[in-house]
């Protein structure tokens, strides 16, 4: 029966994983941009942030979070993460048997096509930044960018705290993008999964001469290609649905995300990445 | 040789570990105090924070990295993390064949000692906040007292950032402490080891009417009551030294706290918490 073999094959979940919950942005987009896709989402928050971890660090805690959404048969697997896009994207691309779109390449796409002076400018953690994968993916793009890139560690504690509207965030935002915007950039990449909820901030504050670009969006097109590429589409009559996990007990943050992103969370289940001393 | 015995185990290091990096204020507190004992520090870089996380999840890893002190000979193992003293410590102390010290009774005794109204306040991680460890510390040794506690999540962030003086980081102090302050605390302990490295910014903004109470350095004095106790103090002519060990490889905020605290740090090793999927 190819036909419904190839039926439950699409219907597979899209797994996507993050950090944390920051992530959850992507899958905002997800579900608008595809709303018969199913998808289980995994946030690490028993180990958030990875943004100021080591790159080897990174790299194993996405193989681990990567092998279980394969557990739990995603058809395709999204990095909804730029610290692990940034520094794991290649091991995980390497060793896992699905397909790995991660939000750096679909981000820096967006970018040269918005980019008018070619000047674009770059926001992310620590480890997002020190990698320099955006100005590598930007320049294997568009050679002749410049590219200006900062580290804003502050940013995601802020999100976070659910402080998304109020004179320390703009003050705040000012510090790290006032430099950028000196230099004049004409594009902005929020690097970082969790910024699009600064978007509505970021935006007034450098006014509408400067292009956002949101990972989130960018992703979730580059994953629409990738299902119809490789004819991996969920049945347009499939119900979807979202399905999220995390390595620990949720916070705060949650209540956040799902309030700025008005999303259907439903009941969140725990995946334990049980660890111990060598 | 029983003299040699006892003194050998005297010369045995002092275990201090903490989530990350901010635990060095409780090392720099054990120095000063303490010049001629030796401390092995392990920092778990690789999962910091641990404020935002379950009191399940920092059971575990707390468990898992005091093992690792017992593999340095340990002779007593400090807590230097609030957040572990809060909700692992009981645990620790059962499961540890040493002596187990916290921060937070430490602390409490010291507030207890400082206040004149009886009206103390105590911030945190969201973690040490929700447990409600101090409270408890607090009105086990004086049941008048009242306690007025606050979660402040930005400020670790705000100081592994390296921003102690600035105009945001008063601002964010203020957003914080306002309410403690117009509730009339006339003592404030500072119930996270990162906090000792803000002291200078709290004290100026909220002025001399209000006592801050430092958990490193009390720590540090219990740790010292325990060992004359226990008669474990190095000889006298003991030269200490301080061996710091993270569980990833270090960033921006061990440059932060070495100047700030003044520390000598030496060359940092490496000490791998290995995990797996289930």
């Amino acid at each position: 029966m190819p036909v419904n073999s190839e039926t439950a094959e699409q219907r597979r979940p899209i797994g996507v994983f993050d950090s944390g919950i920051g992530g959850l942005t992507v899958v905002s987009a997800l579900r608008a941009l595809l709303p018969n896709e199913s998808i289980f989402y995994l946030g690490d928050t028993a180990r958030v942030p990875y943004g100021g971890k080591s790159a080897t660090t990174v790299q194993r805690y996405s193989l681990e979070i990567a092998k279980i959404l394969l557990q739990e048969n995603a058809k395709t697997v999204v990095v909804a993460c730029n610290t692990a896009s940034a520094v794991a994207l290649t091991r995980l691309t390497e060793s896992v048997p699905v397909s790995v779109t991660g939000v750096i390449l679909p981000g820096a796409q967006a970018a040269v096509a918005a980019t008018r002076t070619g000047h674009i400018g770059v926001i992310g953690t620590r480890a997002t930044i020190n990698s320099g994968a955006y100005e590598r993916a930007l320049r294997s793009l568009e050679s002749q960018i410049v590219v200006t890139a900062r580290a804003c560690p502050l940013l995601v504690p802020l999100i976070e705290e659910g402080w998304l509207e109020s004179k320390i965030t703009d003050e705040i935002i000012m510090q790290y993008l006032g430099p950028l915007v000196d230099e004049g950039i004409d594009t902005l990449v929020l690097g970082c999964t969790h910024y699009p909820l600064l978007r509505n901030a970021i935006a007034r504050l450098l006014g509408s001469d400067i292009t956002l670009v949101d990972s989130a969006q960018n992703c979730a097109n580059a994953v629409r290609e990738l299902l119809i590429r490789e004819n991996l589409r969920a049945p347009e009559a499939n119900a979807g649905s979202l399905q999220v996990a995390l390595t620990d007990p949720p916070d705060n943050f949650l209540r956040v995300a799902r309030e700025a992103l008005q999303l259907e969370v439903g009941e969140v289940q725990l995946r334990e990445v049980t660890s111990h001393a060598p």
